[in-house]
């Protein structure tokens, strides 16, 4: 017995050292410290970066995404304000509030957390909050910068694209004519990051639920990014071993009430070179991007003095 | 000698009946036709679709592009007027004409022809024009619409991709589940189209100089759209023939003082099942479509009265 233990945990070893995790940790926590120091820097200049987070109603899941931006805000030093609404909120009342937020000086950042109740989603959401103010980074204005090609990361623009940059150069990973396939083509995940991993050099393919023959698109591709929302889809089948291929796993689906990726991470191991844990990867990497985001909001005001 | 010509001849047929030439021609008369009625529509309210192009210098080419769109124009029954300004026009006095030309009610659609001189290249150019004049569409509004998933060719988007679609369409080339590889990533071009394929359903790769292994990629593809500007640089090795690709040449270059494609026509015949021949393929489209987005935009301002 003593033995066979022994044989599993090096069969373990075995694992970590073919396929590489790419946990998000360490990255989070250099960019973190940078974040503290950029804060402080502010705070010496009499600003204190603060973040406002609109909430219509109080679903747990929405709950839970905001108490991780309150805490990533308390660990940095920002401040942190959330204004929750009644799901009957009048659509003029809720536009009132965002406009009151959009002119008052003391509040960098503004988050109209989602999902929002029906009778307000024909609202031109992403555009509601001004440029300036959009840490989110969903606003047109923001979103045009991707499109033009830019690869400065000390912009406003979505966070889990950037969260995902950010990991894969924190991982060493170059972009530059790698072949990247992206599944999903969401406003917040897919298609920005289309647009960023291509300004960054790679090709890439943009592929979808009407895409035939994912696998074979898959299997030739240097980095998938999984950004389905479907449950442990991607397994080694769509995987070719040759190529060495690096995973990004953008899903947070509830399995049996337990956070699950797109991607089946035991079936990919010594499959695949290296792949984002669910959790500890896209996920803490977004939420550090959105401080971020913070940070460069309340930094572009001061030099707007 | 009698029978080699005629051999001759009968190869010439095989030519066209194995690789079809995507010739715009008959396109464009089916959408004149549509814009002409359009038009006169327009007339019988009192509204005169008027276009204005913004020239700086007197470059031949630029010269040329201008003599087609005001041969279209007036084929329609639209206006069309010239500004031509001097090479050191300087940025306010440029500036100034926009700004006149944007609030005059009389006129529809606005186009500053490119390349301006150096001293203007860092204006913003693209956002100059206000949206709803923006009948090139380049405006940032008009972009944000094909980024958001919009299938809506009634409305105002660059010309060539909209173009490209229109004669697919014409070709009954259903984009659905095919995988389209575009290869050229300027904002006139690449990315806009990119954005409108995946929009219809397809899906997309983008490939750019950086691109490495490009040939596995077009020979993998449905749709091959070759946007880089080099003369016959896609010949037959770059097409698997059991694919039946299609190719769209998007090239414009000259060579040896004649109009060349992106792909050597004559290499690839046999091999691709349909190509859009230049010239006569893409261009004309292109120009077709321009005047399409006048009249939508003369529309639109009819409505809102």
């Amino acid at each position: 017995m003593e033995v066979h233990n022994r044989n599993q945990s090096m069969d373990a070893e075995h694992f970590l050292m073919t396929t590489k995790l790419l946990i998000a940790k360490p990255a989070v926590e250099e960019i973190k410290n940078h974040l503290l120091e950029r804060c402080l820097s502010l705070k010496q200049r009499g600003i204190i970066p603060s973040m406002s987070v609109v909430l219509i109603g109080n679903s747990p899941a929405s709950l839970s995404y905001i108490k991780n931006k309150r805490k990533m805000c308390e660990e940095v030093g920002a401040r942190f304000q959330l204004h929750q609404l009644g799901e009957d909120v009048t659509a003029p009342e809720f536009l009132k509030l965002i406009s009151q937020l959009n002119d008052d000086e003391r509040i960098h950042g503004i988050i109209i957390q989602l999902p929002v109740s029906d009778h307000l989603k024909n609202l031109n959401l992403p555009n509601l909050v001004k440029p300036s103010k959009d840490i989110d980074g969903f606003h047109g204005e923001n979103n045009q910068k991707l499109y033009a090609g830019s690869t400065n990361l000390q912009q406003l623009m979505p966070c889990t694209p950037k969260g995902i940059i950010q990991l894969l150069q924190h991982y060493d990973f170059n972009l530059q004519g790698k072949h990247a396939v992206v599944v999903g083509r969401s406003l917040i995940v897919g298609k920005p990051l289309s647009l960023l991993l291509s300004n960054f050099g790679a090709t890439v393919t943009l592929a979808h639920s009407q895409t035939k023959d994912l696998k074979s698109l898959t299997r030739s591709a240097d980095l998938v990014v999984a950004a389905i929302g479907k449950a442990n889809f991607f397994n080694f089948t769509f995987f070719d071993p040759g190529r060495r291929t690096v995973v990004i796993d953008v899903g947070m689906n509830s399995l049996n009430g337990k956070l699950t990726g797109d991607v089946e991470i035991l079936s990919v191991t010594n499959v695949v070179s290296a792949i984002s844990p669910v959790p500890g990867g896209v996920g803490p990497m977004t939420v550090v991007s959105l401080i971020e985001n913070l940070i460069i909001a309340a930094e572009t005001i001061r030099h707007s003095y």
